[in-house]
């Protein structure tokens, strides 16, 4: 198991552009958090998708990395999301991952996405990971 | 049809944020490409996930408007992606969008995503987008 | 809400082919069983994947109808399967169902595919249906 | 390469349920067939979902033993259809497969699925098969 500040830490040098937090993380599951500013928003007043598939996409990896390490190679072989409703454009962003299969070489998991301050998701997706082969 | 100019225009209008370029449109297919900086990078030296990600959204994005018009509310409802190959880290990136059906409240297309130079894709993908009702 | 009672005479006269027994519905949510036999299998002794997607496929209608009402005419847009682990050949299948978005004209939800007998599931899938509007 | 009269004979002995008739196959690409009869059909007078799925999973398998040889034991691991138009229920059904990515582990395929008749596809799936390794 790899703590959250030793993942925070990993996500800030190798993501640095990617600006999220790690609220919990364990029993293979995850919750992160992103600051939502005018960037992330389209038209219509609302987070884009591509914003979206970024929390969902690394809400995956931060559970992973959480079971096997920091394995800075592993990568998305597949994702699959379907927007709900449409979030906020003044609110929080915030991912709760669960992994449903922790195998040598594919993990899988599924995150649901919340505009902070509405009950229902705003997105639910489903993606998988290739982990690389320990030398 | 909207032209190739138009759409052009409306991107850069209303997704600034977003520098891509649109290469041709028409007969419900669209190229678009863009350049990788190394904003778009991720460990192990190659474009991340949401990047292309991005490309195969907005490509479906340009594709539709240049059948239905400039209607900015149209919206995601899925996308299913795989990553096939490493994209190299210094090429464009290209995506080739063609609609497979083009309803009155749906449109579905499918994106196959390039990494200049190499001869075999990146990344496919499907998605699925909500056109808004005519008033 | 529908009764599983009515549900499941629905299922028989719309579906006969389809042998499957519902073992609980409500709260947007559903739980159904299929008993396997040789004509499920494939080569290696496992149940074929065919068989989970219609177990999936249904799983979803089963749980639409039961808040709709029996809406023959609902239709799946998208599915979504990631086949997880390999299930026994002679145990039955049974999938739980919830509902992610019940919208009026779309309805998304995820199923959990376990074979009987085993701790973790078999199969996970998102699908969506279109709700035909009332007349 | 494997030829169609192999892969026909492998067929009906590994899946005899399965009846369908290969058309080609060549090149990375398969078109399959399967004849519809009233235990295909579904309310509304249309193919079901759970046969159209079957049919793409089936497409994917032949071109991919096409390939690789008659490997029983590959495995699907994802499979996302979109469901595009109501197929005719007294037509065939057909399917075009074409590889996007054959390597040593996995192998990723796009299938259009075709009424006979129709000049539209009636649906659109990509799946990923597993591939055993070799002993």
């Amino acid at each position: 198991m790899t703590t959250k500040n030793e993942l925070t830490k990993f996500l800030q040098n190798e993501f640095p552009q990617v600006s999220l937090s790690i609220e919990s993380v364990g029993d293979r599951s995850a919750t992160i958090r992103k600051k939502i500013n005018h960037n992330h928003l389209r038209p219509g007043g609302t987070v884009s998708g591509p914003v979206l598939m970024e929390i969902a996409d690394v809400a995956l990896y931060v559970t992973i990395l959480s079971e096997i390490g920091l394995v800075a190679l592993a990568v998305t072989t597949n994702l699959n999301i379907n927007f709900l409703r449409k979030p906020s454009s003044d609110s929080d962003i915030f991912a709760q991952c669960r992994l449903i299969k922790l195998g040598k070489t594919l993990a899988i998991g599924e995150v649901t996405i919340y505009s902070d301050g509405m009950a229902e998701p705003v997105a639910h997706a489903v993606g998988t990971y290739a982990i690389p082969p320990v030398n």
